[in-house]
């Protein structure tokens, strides 16, 4: 699907002036090729979407290429959803979500960040991604300028250039076998015609997570020039710094009166991903506004869909289920390192955070060839980093959310291919 | 919530040039008010919600201004979801959407216009409101000039601006009666520069109902000039004219390589609004590019909400509950316009489809101020025609999709306000 049939504008026949006045021939549509605005097929596809139609066809693949659990969503959860769609909970609801689980989210996240946020700040969304459009749908206009921290999951630095922004690259470097920001850099990027910069922290795909220091500085920084941030938190609870189960948060440092909009998603906390929903906590200033655009993206999240998410953050086998998927993360991590470590040959600096080991192997530049090769001869199915952006050229991204057996396998399959 | 505090733009500090060798002292966050883009600020609210909020604080409301059935969901489509859910299919799935939904959607529209659509220019998403933005991204860019046919539900005409598009409003009229299109005048608008039209007929909040032959020429002409269309057909299966239950739809006039995307919605025709799914009908040559913009919007629709969809198009019992709630609606839109009719001085041009009595008060020129008033004396719910458009300023629309007894209910409460 994606490298479909490419146009060229430039020899498209130019636009005729019209004489209404006189019965002209129908031209044939042909003359007129139904494409897509230029801005559109420029966007990048997604080639993990490229690595996974190549595998699917295989029955012996051991597919690590999404970032979604092995394990289904808590059985607690789905019963709250089928309990709602039996008492027809099926009808229009409010843009920013029923305020029960707006209630139950800002308390969740009061809890977890040590903040007194109000439910007023919180809106549900139709997924993180929709949390991320509805954001800079927000803030950002066309020929503004966005900073994206990177490599990104490809959805967040696409997103800026389909609003007609543009958007500049800040690559993470590797030092001392750890991925790190320099921040310095960063801040030097950080001018006063730069509308927002993006962060990922935990970061998919690297795993970097940012210290509570760089957070201040950032905040200063972005306070001091009026530069909005977006923050996407959707692995916060998949932090493995010692005694640091939960990411740092800049809604830890903000005022509620800062450019900070912070986006969050069920998907990977408890094992959601299907069911998009997420959220966003916001400034007050922005939510006279922020129903409009949620009316115009998708207006509003089906009421069982927020049962089964109310439950997730305010039972207490909500927390039991996060604490176990913590605590498997922490062995299938362990497990993958200490296995890509005793195979020879393959880099993989030390990160603190999400649910992927991101790594390269010695003398292969080429991403996409070298998964094309792992699904193709040993069906190992990792994601390339290209994916990612240029600068993760090279590298290549293993999701470990799945069970030991499956890990211990795929370490196997890729001995295999690379002895 | 609507009509928030607004900024003065043209008085807030200049951005300042940073000196970074220096170590200013933070300013203040309020120097940088965190306010929306002026865009978003300019959007409409819609003020049929300014009307609901005032009325859902009085028990004793009649309310008809939201357009949804009072009927729940018929029950073989919640099982369907339930047991998808109890499969636990509640993982990321296609963004265009299941195989087998596509599919239904294909051979369940190919059935209904007598046509031969391929599953291939299906797209499932997260809701028709969904829809219209995604193919508004897909080929309006910024300053791209959109001509929109109004009154009509303000999502359509609002869209366009959040892209950075303007919108050229054309109004239909009323002649001998009726609701009318003035297609003359509206293809001297649709001149070269005119990137896209939209239309949507069965209209929402007239009934007015496109013909065929209005179809032909509007076709013809924007094949002409390579100019899009843009046709909102979620209330195509509520036609009332006599042996024309199903609205004539673009998709049996066009060919596949017309500019042409048609936007459907499960939410009226199965009484499917809290579910959030829709679905687009595009040319082929779009098809490469969709996944990409469905990706940044929403991703995909949950697994069990699509099964719930799939079988609304596929099961029998699906065009069982289509001709129960066309039948009910004859029922009590008859009920509806007769009893509008025998109170004095209310007009009701005739019009042909959707779920809506469009009327206006003799001497009554401020619709917001009237549906206020009929709130806050009688407890009778209408929406205004001003959230239309201004060109609906003095109309009232009515939803007549509810039981005989709440309409004769408030048949009654109107005419107690007007006597």
């Amino acid at each position: 699907m994606p490298g479909g049939k490419r146009y060229d504008f430039m020899n498209l026949p130019p636009r005729r002036t019209p004489d209404l006045t006189v019965s002209e021939p129908i031209v044939s549509s042909t003359t007129f090729p139904p494409v897509p605005r230029r801005e559109v097929i420029d966007l990048t596809s997604s080639s993990i979407r490229d690595i996974a139609n190549a595998g699917m066809g295989r029955a012996d693949t051991a597919a690590f290429w999404f970032g979604e659990s092995d394990m289904p969503t808590p059985d607690f959860i789905v019963e709250s959803a089928i309990a709602s769609l039996q008492r027809g909970e099926t009808k229009y609801l409010h843009n920013l979500g029923t305020a029960s689980l707006r209630e139950a989210i800002a308390a969740y996240s009061s809890r977890l960040h040590g903040v007194d946020l109000p439910a007023s700040r919180i809106a549900v969304t139709a997924s993180g991604v929709s949390a991320l459009m509805v954001a800079t749908q927000m803030v950002v206009s066309p020929r503004d300028k966005v900073v994206v921290v990177t490599p990104i999951w490809p959805n967040i630095a696409e997103m800026p250039l389909l609003v007609g922004a543009q958007v500049v690259r800040h690559p993470l470097t590797v030092e001392n076998g750890r991925w790190q920001l320099d921040m310095d850099a960063l801040l030097k990027r950080l001018t006063p015609d730069i509308r927002m910069v993006v962060v990922n922290s935990p970061n998919n795909p690297t795993g970097w997570t940012i210290t509570r220091a760089e957070q201040e500085r950032l905040l200063a920084h972005c306070r001091r020039y009026g530069i909005w941030i977006l923050s996407d938190d959707v692995y916060e609870r998949l932090c493995f710094r010692p005694g640091e189960a939960v990411a740092p948060s800049m809604l830890r440092l903000a005022e509620p009166e800062d450019r900070l909009m912070v986006v969050n998603s069920f998907s990977k906390t408890w094992r959601m991903t299907g069911w998009r929903i997420g959220w966003l906590t916001m400034p007050e200033e922005l939510m006279a506004d922020l129903p409009k655009v949620i009316e115009y993206n998708t207006s509003c999240v089906p009421g069982f869909v927020q049962r089964g998410a109310e439950m997730a953050v305010s039972d207490p086998r909500g927390e039991a289920s996060v604490a176990a998927l913590h605590k498997e993360l922490v062995a299938s991590r362990a497990m993958l390192l200490d296995g890509l470590n005793a195979i020879g040959g393959i880099e993989v600096p030390d990160a603190d955070g999400a649910m992927y080991a991101f790594l390269r192997i010695e003398g292969r530049a080429d991403s996409l060839a070298t998964a094309k090769a792992l699904v193709a001869e040993v069906g190992l199915g990792l994601a390339p980093g290209s994916a990612f952006g240029s600068e993760a050229e090279g590298w290549l991204r293993w999701c470990y959310a799945a069970e030991k057996s499956k890990i211990a396998d795929g370490l196997e399959r890729l001995g295999r291919f690379l002895g």
